[in-house]
């Protein structure tokens, strides 16, 4: 079924009015689903609505979050969340660091007590449109194992980097730090095909190609896959993305950050509060004149457009750009939603009396 | 051959002042050269020296730099290098970035117009002794083709966040954001070894494990190694470091970032002046107590130390450990010094007059 941006959208809005949101959250938290499934980033947008509002009825989300700064400088700042959606509390924080870089060249923002993020390209592209570079990460429930491990330790916790350019678009490198995210193995599973070599471990260690063995005790790889393809420096990026969060913050990291999942209960020995999020801000103009740098980012985009390939089929893709084309075509045709997702969708409208997709 | 710490830092400090640096400059560059050598990087230790010299007998390093901040906010600032040492120009960045992040929570610098600066991880753990949370990133020549391409047009682009702990030494996650840092490959061509694939690839764009390719036009490929195994986004953080070296401090990117070794000539339509660093400096007390962080770091570090392992002669090594236990023991023992690299070593101490080792 393909529904167009506005009727997901209010769809979308209705469900966390129901939730007990206010309209101002409400609108928000959809437009970051929104942005995630029109970007094409299908894991990301209203297929987790159900995952939120399960959250939400184990009183492990809070509606009503009344969002606080509980430690400042003129640059940086800790914020808690009070159990809020992170589709709000992220945002609140993205806020803050902007302003902060408005005054003083840079803003960051360390967040604990928050919940799931969406994509993590929306907070850092809210630097971006004030000639701003983004940066956004969070950790996430424990999937991946750390290298010459087979424990669940980290999230795929993904980092960005956004920056402005000018003729073209964005750049937005968005990725998690994990060798594949979790929504490439839930797409093999549902297809019933093997994953890659370097993407899981079975419960034993060994590289495994089946995608249920998460289920089974297994583990997501970080990036690199193995020791000798590099997989310490996607254990490093991922620690990075913990810390900053997290230990940062005083949200819980490593094998405490409480799980999506509602079926799975939190730790009952928590570390810190919900889960954490870190946003910055610098100023381009901090550095040199906007128009200087945007000319400069156009010359960069254009020479890796432009490279040598030796399939002709084939091109560099500069990160951002495949999510910009989905953009472009989903405003235009509408997005597609997959069967299961529907049902969870018109499931939810009917617990709470509202219209169906 | 094994060299005391001391002789090897006197002999450095010799050659950096035959060059016609400071006594300040000197003993500052070979600080950096020796940590490298201390903590086990040998690629990025006095092994580099003679490279230094050759390049500052072309002119393209000047060992006397009038190094002048260009542009400024009270937390941000672009650096120019004067086509100093980096070894001594991104300390000076460093220094900058820890004065404005003492004063208003972070300091971030972004410099132009210097030379390879040694290992990151020296100016990250410049700030962590002040307990900050330190960043250090560079650009480099071109050697790093971007996924789906066979041209070289990025470095092997470090990046390295550094956190203080308590008990425990500092986490130091200090990457090339290839998937083999060069030295490695350097390591396999002088013992005629194969490399595994997924580190480089032919001039046709295909996988080999020649580690000779790269000098018949091949290429390294960004961490990942290939787009099934998420080179992308290795690619993309590459391309992070480029930008923010680069891109917005005015210094050449790309395939423009002169090459290293002097017997290659630097672009003669450059985009900007030299190569780019990007380092950074947050209080930890801008966003919570020091004492506080420090205990959670203690607890993050001690729980991944435990993580369960299935192979028992291997543990998960903590980002930064390797290279203290290194530093520990060649303190204790002296720097092993390759016969290649004490020619070269020896050699310029004739070249200048000087003892040599």
């Amino acid at each position: 079924m393909v529904v167009s941006e506005s009727s997901l959208r209010s769809f979308t809005q209705n469900i966390f009015l129901a939730m007990g949101c206010s309209e101002e959250h409400a609108a928000l938290a959809a437009d970051v689903l929104l942005q995630a499934d029109l970007r094409g980033i299908d894991s990301h947008g209203v297929a987790r609505l159900v995952g939120y509002v399960r959250l939400w009825k184990k009183s492990r989300i809070n509606s009503k979050p009344n969002i606080t700064i509980v430690h400042e400088t003129p640059t940086t700042a800790t914020v808690d969340g009070d159990a809020g959606l992170g589709l709000v509390v992220a945002p609140f924080a993205m806020k803050l660091a902007i302003q902060k870089a408005d005054q003083y060249g840079s803003g960051w923002v360390s967040v604990r007590n928050s919940n799931h993020f969406g994509i993590a390209g929306y907070h850092a592209l809210m630097a971006v449109e004030k000639d701003m570079i983004g940066f956004a990460m969070t950790n996430a429930s424990p999937l991946v194992a750390p290298t010459f491990s087979n424990e669940r330790l980290l999230g795929t916790n993904p980092m960005c980097y956004a920056f402005p350019a000018g003729k073209y678009p964005p750049v937005v490198v968005d990725m998690a730090t994990s060798a594949a995210a979790n929504g490439k193995l839930e797409i093999a599973q549902r297809k019933g095909i093997h994953v890659p070599e370097g993407w899981i471990q079975d419960a034993n260690g060994n590289f495994t190609t089946d995608p249920h063995a998460l289920k089974n005790g297994g583990s997501l790889l970080p990036l690199g896959g193995d020791w000798e393809h590099g997989s310490h420096k996607g254990f490093g990026l991922s620690a990075t993305v913990d810390i900053l969060s997290a230990v940062l913050s005083g949200a819980n990291y490593g094998p405490w950050v409480p799980p999506f999942v509602a079926f799975l209960e939190p730790s009952d020995d928590p570390v810190g509060l919900g889960i954490g999020h870190f946003v910055g801000a610098m100023r381009v103009d901090g550095f040199r004149p906007v128009e200087e740098f945007k000319t400069h980012m156009d010359n960069w985009i254009h020479r890796f457009k432009s490279a040598s390939t030796t399939d002709p089929d084939q091109k560099v893709i500069i990160p951002g750009e495949p999510e910009l084309e989905a953009e472009a075509e989903r405003k235009e045709n509408g997005i597609p939603i997959v069967d299961a997702v529907l049902v969870d969708l018109n499931g939810l409208a009917e617990r709470f009396g509202i219209e169906k997709l």
